[in-house]
């Protein structure tokens, strides 16, 4: 008999967030099972979980201890685990729940952030022998010292794509609450479209744009070992979008997605003495701070002084503007200036790599609408621009239009 | 330096059962710490979460899988291992959480009622070594297959005394929301004063006859490996009731207390034909649906054929009755007789070894109140009775007075 094929299913929070839910994706799982597939199922906690014990542990301490922090929040998964074991054996079908220091998901001691070194995967294959389901706690590791280690918010999908690199698996099914990765937000854009498929790289830069239905890190584990991940719903049987090698054909779409993320804020330090060190003595006590800064523009220096741009997320403006204001004093600058009232939106596509018209398309298209544009920044498959955020619903249309539903201009332009 | 004195201290469900308790027994753990002893302590899960645990388990399986509940349970002692070690710390106490998979507490694989088999002490010694507070989960280990066991319901008394004779300790302080063991239950009897101390020998005995205060197991692993056990409460600085090795002088008490088990019935086969093989016939099929019978008199046989009768607990009743019916037709019995309105009233003391006249002086006590003895048993140290539920609270009222307040007459008849 040949050996049953291979499959990875990760289940999130809230496809796990009651009794009657689990019991649906229990009878999913069912169904890949009966197929002959052997099946391992990574879960996150149920809804809710995870904020609760984070909330229980804030009451105790204002900065609760990593380690810590990290056994109770990894019992979150261990109770979907167990209780989604027991849905499935309810239902016939033989499951083991197995932990991080069972399975021995084996990571660094970067509590909170940890990152997988290795997994080992002989148990979980006694139990496909034993023709079980693994039900896998995603999210949590054991270090070289037997202590428990998270990997971060998201850490579930991580976990899905190392143990699906790991067993040989022929697929790594993200199941979630929307059905696949769309071009633009529907709820935005009611001409938006779901995606058959995308390129790691395209949907690396969509997660990291507020497209929150993948982590990134999840993404660059997929790519690094080639795992065909598919992003679908936990609840309907359609097809989903497969996130997938790149493949001859795809350059041929020119753009993807667009993308937005309207919680930004942006920071400009005026006249800065233009000096080596600049950089690291504004960014640095900002990074030690935990402030995530996104874009930087630094314009080209003119008498010595520049103005020097970035953003960083709402949630971080204040902080941001704070360190910034003691760091700009310091070193002599002109002032500056902040607003929380901007948003970032951004196009992406393989295509954009052999085709310069994207950028200059992307400035008419919000020019003509009267839109303007504070920031540029560009990689090579994305195009991204800060503008209003008031603006952010038009220029979310008009670009969706222009590159998603009537690329033809732009394509007649390519160079042969 | 001297290696600091070492010690356990075990905290139940209702001792962390919020926030706020939880934040009390991290105090007080460190008024021992900071008297310089080394601090191993033990917790249950917090009041309530073992059981919110077993109805979701029980809403998705009639009968769960007994590995994947012990998976789910675990997680109970878990979240208060990592909370109390957080709210250790915020008090300055350097502390450390440990579950059963990392102390290595090695049991067999009997889910749900899982033996301790070892427990290796290396990890708990490194935290010692660091003058850190081992917050250890109790109720939890680990089989020789890295499986998640738990210990049955109270196991986490075990865990303490587990521990304490494995780290050598000088004391195991079970702290909980009694203050101490009583020589009679104060609700029914408030003569009724908190022992001293108790030897192990008269602690099996309350301990088996409902009162509650500590498991068995725990007792008697305290009593095989000698560890000072100390019964007190979570909030109070009183010293509480020593559980101990039997010393001089323990036998002058006569009685050290009365314990008493309202929830018993029981059933009597009439008339069965006195043959081998008899008694398994009837009490194997009991055992084999978990059925715990409790006292079994069996009367000298008459032509043949005795009347057999055993206790049993009122929730057990029906169960029990059924099953006894089909075997006493099988058997040729006379048919069954039944009760559910029955008690157990026992008196406990070390002293009725060498002393013949507690028996009568109970019977005598009991029958000029007018109460009616159904069942007498006794063992070494113990006398227990069967009678008719309502006369419970006079019964242990009278036998308080007789043994416990006023022990002078039968003292004085106590041989040379």
């Amino acid at each position: 008999m040949a050996t049953p094929e291979r499959t990875v299913q990760k289940y999130g929070g809230t496809s796990l967030g009651d009794l009657d839910r689990i019991r649906a994706v229990a009878a999913r799982v069912k169904r890949r099972w009966e197929q002959g597939l052997n099946v391992a199922v990574v879960v996150s906690a149920m809804g809710g979980e995870t904020n609760r014990l984070l909330a229980l542990a804030r009451s105790l301490s204002g900065e609760p201890d990593a380690r810590e922090l990290d056994v109770l929040l990894s019992t979150g998964e261990q109770v979907s685990c167990a209780l989604l074991s027991l849905a499935l054996k309810e239902q016939g079908v033989p499951a083991e729940s197995l932990l991080g220091h069972q399975v021995r998901i084996s990571t660094d001691s970067a509590h909170g952030k940890a990152r997988i070194q290795s997994i080992k995967v002989s148990r979980i294959e006694r139990a496909f022998e034993e023709r079980k389901v693994a039900v896998v706690a995603g999210f949590q590791g054991i270090d070289s010292d037997d202590n428990i280690t998270t990997l971060g918010r998201g850490g579930s999908d991580t976990t899905a794509v190392a143990l699906a690199a790991a067993l040989g698996a022929t697929s790594c099914d993200i199941c979630t609450d929307v059905d696949g990765v769309y071009t633009t937000d529907p709820r935005t854009c009611d001409q938006a479209v779901r995606l058959e498929k995308i390129s790691y790289d395209e949907m690396l830069e969509l997660a990291g744009l507020g497209a929150k239905v993948l982590q990134i890190r999840a993404v660059e584990c997929a790519k690094r070992y080639g795992v065909k991940l598919r992003v679908c719903s936990s609840f309907g049987d359609d097809e989903g979008t497969w996130v997938v090698p790149e493949e001859e054909g795809m350059e041929e779409v020119l753009v993807s997605g667009v993308a937005f993320d309207r919680d930004q804020a942006k920071i400009t330090v005026k006249l800065v003495p233009d000096t080596p060190g600049l950089a690291a003595s504004l960014f640095g006590p900002l990074a030690d701070k935990g402030v995530v800064v996104d874009m930087i523009v630094q314009n080209v220096s003119a008498d010595g002084h520049t103005d020097l741009t970035f953003t960083v997320s709402g949630e971080d403006f204040s902080a941001a503007t704070n360190l910034v204001q003691d760091v700009a004093e310091k070193v002599g600058a002109g002032g500056i200036d902040s607003s929380d009232t901007v948003a970032k939106v951004s196009v992406v596509g393989l295509g954009m790599r052999n085709h310069a018209g994207v950028a200059a398309r992307m400035f008419e298209v919000l020019s003509d609408a009267g839109i303007n544009i504070q920031m540029i920044s560009t990689s090579e498959i994305k195009i991204s621009v800060v503008i209003e955020r008031d603006d952010v619903d038009k220029a979310v249309k008009l670009l969706h239009e222009a590159f998603v539903e009537d690329p033809g201009s732009l394509a007649e332009s390519k160079p042969a």
